[in-house]
């Protein structure tokens, strides 16, 4: 590996933290479960199929417009877990908490992740807390795991996408990026923009109740949606073809980005989700997420193709026709 | 509560770690697994009984005689669902590393969390990495979450200790603490002082082949041997009677508490464990803890009392009766 000391890009979601997973991680654990790079592992105990998920969250701001770093931890992780088809149960959270933490601020978080986590409908049922001294972890950092109950008959894996399935992104992207990089550069904009975290499980069980086959469930969080999509590409051995005019992007986000110099596709999201159906289901799956809150925007962005495969190509607004990489370096460091 | 901000304190395993835990945590989420105050929760999905169970690693330092950081994340988890009466079985795993952290160091961590594994004969499945600009956290925090298989009729449970139970620990107390102390404050000892960082499942396992009667099982970690048996007598409303003579400190780490001016009860383990059995079933027990590797000095320290409940008391080495206390404060900040 070229670094030889961890950077800040290991952990962006894109290029170099698939680089830092690969040669150290998996290579080390090397198991089965692992090696699909979901965001969950899925596995039986006595004949009840589970998933399982686990995330660190060190955002920064830990408050937001829109949430908290307590909220966001338990989206994140009810999210991965509806990601691999399953619906979220139990969750675990541990707390690192830094020396000369407001007890107030840690008890708005924690009050956070139990509104969060009632309105997504699982019980945070266990946890640590460890308490670091001041100036060896920044005010607070939350890991949380979950365990949720695999859907009979229900198989998401990346490497089940074939050519012909749409790709449905559920809501505008970029949300939940801009609303951070908003807080921590001190930006004005003519409206507040307010991250997007919110928990998916209600409407990937809206998505099922119009198909059992959905192949691919992925939420486009750190590395944004083109690095989701470069990786359901590169696990698929498929081509992914986008349209542009057809990716929901507000329009003060549009603009934020411009502004910033940043590319939407590359900014996290933390309420959003993708699903790769077949053709024939795309249209009930379509409607389903429409008439859900969190798919109000649901929109039909491109198509799985066996054409350049491992690759994302993009038509463009102008006409075009653009590659979509993997987010290279790190673009926001610390945005879940 | 009496401070505004988090201490030190709130993280030692103690009376202010309990505290934090009962007014804001128990308080705020409310609900009946979290209200065991035990190492992890059990619940059923879909009829298969489960333990879960987390924990945040952040020791300093990340490499020390006996294991590391990474050996510890693993030990930690697997005894937190032994304890509850669980087979271990699969773990997961968050980094959260600080920016220009050697790989090398990385590695060597995620090496050690393999061997770690393999020999407790868990899975590591799934996992997350984040990473953190330089000075935000100090080198390398792991958490990790596991998940176990319940065993059938076995109900592990504080408040299920009994006026008459034997009270029995796998060996000798406080040799984590100790090294992790010898190695931070560069003490100098005639031998080396080896952490006792070990994963337990394989001697809970001997435990159940001698008596399915289990009643509490607790590794006294953070806060000792003293903060885990007060614990125990404050859930269960019973005393405990313990006899000093018999509960095994090596020479070496008795001589570095006294000239430290430390408690061995009050001194963190990460590889012993005690038991509450009922009378009938203690010699069993033992017998079966000394034929297992890590249970060679295991040793009958007590019983429980219906004598002053709640309390924990010990009879002396020089023949007087003293009141064994939770750890009060902090000891030693960042023992795990």
């Amino acid at each position: 590996m070229a670094h030889q000391e961890i950077v800040l890009a290991h952990g962006s979601g894109g290029t170099m933290s698939r680089q830092l997973v690969e040669e150290i991680i998996v290579r080390e654990f090397a198991n089965p479960h692992l090696e699909v790079l979901h965001d969950g592992a899925t596995f039986s105990v006595n004949g009840t199929r589970l998933a399982f998920s686990t995330d660190s969250y060190v955002i920064n701001p830990i408050f937001f417009p829109g949430g908290d770093i307590g909220s966001l931890a338990v989206h994140g992780t009810v999210n991965d877990l509806a990601m691999c088809g399953a619906k979220p149960l139990y969750l675990s959270v541990g707390f690192i908490l830094e020396e000369g933490l407001p007890q107030a601020d840690f008890r708005r978080i924690v009050r956070s992740m139990r509104d969060a986590a009632a309105a997504a409908g699982v019980a945070l049922v266990t946890g640590d807390t460890k308490v670091v001294d001041r100036g060896k972890v920044d005010k607070i950092f939350i890991s949380t795991s979950g365990i949720g109950a695999m859907r009979e008959g229900v198989e998401i894996d990346p490497r089940r996408a074939r050519p012909g399935d749409r790709i449905i992104v559920s809501g505008t992207i970029a949300d939940h990026g801009i609303a951070i990089l908003s807080v921590r550069e001190g930006l004005e904009f003519e409206t507040v923009i307010a991250s997007d975290s919110a928990a998916l499980n209600g409407l990937v069980d809206a998505i099922f109740s119009a198909t059992r086959d959905v192949r691919v469930l992925r939420d486009p969080t750190r590395g944004g949606l083109a690095s989701a999509l470069c990786e359901i590409a590169g696990s698929s051995g498929q081509g992914i073809q986008l349209e542009e005019t057809s990716i929901p992007v507000r329009e003060d986000v549009q603009a934020a980005c411009e502004m910033l110099g940043l590319d939407p596709l590359h900014v996290a999201n933390e309420g959003k989700l993708v699903a790769f159906v077949p053709e024939a289901d795309a249209p009930a799956v379509l409607e389903a997420m429409r008439a859900h809150p969190l798919g109000r925007d649901a929109s039909i962005i491109g198509e799985v193709t066996a054409e350049h495969p491992g690759m994302v190509f993009m038509q463009t607004r102008v006409g075009g026709s653009r590659i979509v990489d993997m987010l290279a370096g790190e673009q926001l460091p610390r945005i879940c």
